[in-house]
């Protein structure tokens, strides 16, 4: 028999999600979302220029950056700014958030322009950056419907719907969504990304305390692709989709 | 006449405000605070260690931190830690929602612990240090509670009740509680922090583009006052005293 | 009876003041200010250039910057450098001296350059922000005498004389100009900027043991004025103004 | 018919690699990497501490630090002293390198205290991070040797024998070991990390240009085991086990 | 023919130096060098500590610390806490000041304690560090005397008397104590530190346009030393020596 | 009689040195050399840009770097951007290396360009200045070579050939080429950077513990022109020159 989940959750269930967007009354796109104890406020904005590396290419450019609020965990952190560097842990996690939200878009359709996508932590329970490119995905496409509204975009260049989220082994189950508890126990850990089709667009497994098997990453995919599926319909219906938008996401799919 | 206001409130009228406590579920105290389109998160963290200054005094500290998310600006602005040093506006600030809020509790009866009052500008709109610390206030008072509750105080160590407003000259009109754009056309414009009592905590007055006279500061300090007299009001009302909580309140007054 | 104070000076007396000017061959202006046994070291520096919000606006800018030396305290402190951060106290006051001499200058008159004001401290015993301020005038006036002499300026655009200093209530009595012990022991403490004419510029009050009243702080502007008349007759003498710049000074008065 | 590899790789073809151990006399293990280009200075160091969240447990700690040399890349990159801030990308990279260790070694019998790997890139050409996992295991095993001639460990500690490939899809088909050119224009880039029995320690796959469906990742994780196994092979061939250390790896495996 | 030297100077020529002792209330010794017109504040501070490396083994330390003010140049430069990091030229003068004033003092006879000099340049015109080594030796003086003065030292634990001098090639003459400008279109140029009895405690010399002779090196040395002799005689006359400590002047010689 | 050395050397021997060139595949020169224990891997970057101050002026520069990697040393180090801060020892050594490679080439006919040479320590054994100096000039010239070969020089813009040894006096001996037991315990310690004529470019000599005199500088002089000798065979050999670029260099000498 399994052993129970702390909150009595199936081990394919997610915790409850809301996703709450047009939170920022200056950014060209933002979505706060409550997953579970976990909080997230995601801010879109677009800036008309691009990186060096990019300039005169006519491609768009998509970043993230990703910080938590120093109460937003169990015992506070000191901030950044106070600690005089960059913490490892954020930079990767922005640096997995920015790939994955490129993933979304058409470069060249987009432009010379770079849409920077911060995601602030205001309370964290596990999973904040799965929570961070969920909602991600939705301030990036309230920015895109802003830039084709502004008509500065003849149409909203989107590529692909995007989300996330995390699976694991825990006391030799397969777990989907992971609370910080169940996470900082568990001996096996992913994060999976994928598109509205169900394609891969970023796995991230990690055997912490032992290695896992093929086989074992395959179910855990499996969990991780109806833990997506059911994130999207909820990006979905948050956006409230217009006739053309709903077909620009049929075309991707 | 005077000029009407932007929004077309009487110069001596607040912006809606609304705060609610207890958003963050690790923090000792927490309060977010909606003060037109300003908003703040403001959370107290009780640590059971104080400066070296005052290792052994068996008196407590009070201190905050104060930064502004990215995208709370118009335009967005880069990280600190990005930047690569502290802002010297937030350094200043900071220091002033410390200083303001020490003044809340008696420091011996407090004992050797810190409480730290993390503010976080998740949007702003003019007022964000005003803001600060009357929601500050409220967070700092529930981390009291929470000691008493834990049993680590006898009693509530509150000296006074804190709350703050700026009021400013904006085309020969003396306006209170200003929005970005009245504070940045302001010939004049002051921050006041007041006790329940309406004595002066602090009060910072700058003419930007002229200088003030003796009794424009008394008129200043006349609308202030009655600002932060409401403030008061919605803070004890957020609060729900108890009987002996009320008692406390009313001593200090 | 009024409490001796440390140093045997009347409760409105100031300490000895002497300002030297033209004490580095290269700052276009510079004065060396010994308020008791605070020595203030401030230079003016002229650069034809202006910060990115000023540019092509044809106004001119007045920025200053402030730092300790490591043994101008009592106990030697670490440099800034070294500590890796910028000391916070510091930063405010900075921000402080480049906003009241600021209030000294008609910007679109002085064109597009930036007048730095560097106020480094050798000594320190209280009061350094205000005889920065004080001093900062004489080097900044200088500074604009240097800009006509070379034909860079047809005329120097004066706006107001500006000087500044301490108040505070200790033990009681109220106090001007606190020396460092009785700054650090006072209830309450100001710093006050005025102009020529007795405007205020700047007012800094905080209470940092006791909220003060509206009667207090009437009668502690009313010690600052007569301190800070004394000591801009102090800037005039050593300024040694010819008759054109002493009409330039009425015409602000 | 499949696109031929810029230097004629068959698809699943390893570059050469060659491994020197005890290139360094003061480390107390190390080796050098020569995979291809790709140059690789591995030092493992012992210090008798552990970080604070290990102290008092009894349990050891890996960890690993990543660095290019400024000319290991085509052109210059400025030092990260020199930029002021850790390279986000290096952060990622270390991160990786100290969690794929630590599933090389039972930390608790490795005791309190620390091992630092230590790997600096003196020239780049695709796969850094895997060339660092594999000669780090070789510096973390000699180490671990050294612990156990000088009297400090009973007995090696193993876990597991670790080491890492890159895989990735570049033109349509998959390929193994990518060289910088093929990685910088692949549609897929996986890095993998197994064991000495082929279980998964770490998997990070990126849809750079497109996903990559559940299919295609099945077979980048076969190219990839055939690919640790022959480097797996290099290991233990350069490390020259004893009779009781072979069959210390075959109790892992 | 000889050039004449900007300032009408003979090549073997000092330019006027004047020292002022005891020019800061709290350091345990100060000397402010005015040398031509480069002015240098030294304070000497004693801390009842040492750095880690020495702790325990009786000994004490003298280190240095060198910066400038921001307008002690004719441009102004930028503060090192603003550009971010430690100016590499400052290091390295502070590193020789360190080692040579530590020639001065009988470490073990010091006991464990710190003596900091911090040389602050008010004004340069070349030779700054050649100021601070002469200037910083008499603050050094003045704390070893108030050691003792504080019965903390039964006698100073003087090793030798040290001052330096810069000395150079320019135009194919020698010339001893070089200006700014000298110094900057200077083909040879070296600093020059020596002990009361003519020892030589660092020589660096740098052939900036053209390599030098041994010879040269013979001539600039024999140039230097009469400089320095001239220099420790100002020191003595400064310092005001009573008879006991004559005689350990003496005694080193 | 003479103390023997710890490694039973002459007094006036040279650690075993071994130059190895075109060891970077991407650097325009680049060599590693092996000085007894003391290893350091130069690079030659050529880059077409010049710092500001040389923009127009037609000249070029040359520029060094130096940083030791964390397990060069017997303890390990930790990275200068771990720290926080540049490493004042690198910074003092890396700007002696810049100079002392300034004197190999003559600026205007190298054009508006950068060669910045880096210095990374595999593993330091003393004298690791010298080394890089030694070996910075041999990827120099090989720099200069590609730029030949390139088209973009004419000719070799050679002044001189560069090497540098140390030299001390320890236990009363003076010896060459210290390694860090003897360096650490020398009571004079000197680096000398010479000509392939025999010209002195850069002398650092310091009197740890006891000053010296003009007859020891000398002889350490002459043992150090004999040590540099046998270097410059050594860099002739590996650099394998051309008929005509022999005659470079015996024109210089």
């Amino acid at each position: 028999m399994e052993a129970a989940r702390i909150d009595g959750r199936a081990p394919g269930g997610l915790r409850p999600i809301t996703i709450e967007r047009g939170v920022n009354r200056y950014a060209e796109g933002s979505a706060l979302i409550r997953w579970g104890d976990t909080h997230v406020l995601c801010t879109a904005t677009v800036e008309e220029k691009v990186p060096p590396f990019l300039r005169g290419s006519g491609s768009g450019w998509i970043t993230a950056e990703y910080a938590m609020l120093p109460r937003s965990t169990q015992s506070r952190m000191q901030r950044e700014i106070n600690r005089g560097k960059r913490d490892a842990r954020g930079s990767e996690i922005q640096r997995l958030i920015g790939r994955s939200l490129r993933a979304a878009v058409d470069m060249p359709r987009l432009g010379e322009r770079t849409i920077t996508i911060d995601c602030d932590v205001l309370q964290a329970d596990g999973g904040t950056r799965t929570a961070s490119i969920s909602a991600g995905f939705v301030a990036l496409f309230d920015a895109l419907r802003t830039l084709k509204a502004d008509g500065r975009l003849a149409e909203i260049p989107l590529k692909d719907q995007i989300a996330a989220v995390s699976v694991g082994k825990s006391g030799g189950a397969l777990v989907l969504d992971l609370r910080y508890e169940e996470d900082s126990s568990a001996d096996v850990d992913a994060n999976v990304v994928m598109t509205g089709r169900g394609g891969i667009v970023e796995i991230q497994g990690t055997g912490e305390g032992a290695a896992f098997s093929r086989a074992e990453l395959g179910q855990m995919l499996d969990l991780a692709a109806s833990g997506i599926a059911e994130i999207q319909r909820r990006q979905l219906e948050v956006l409230g989709l217009t006739e053309d938008e709903r077909r620009l996401f049929e075309t991707c799919a």
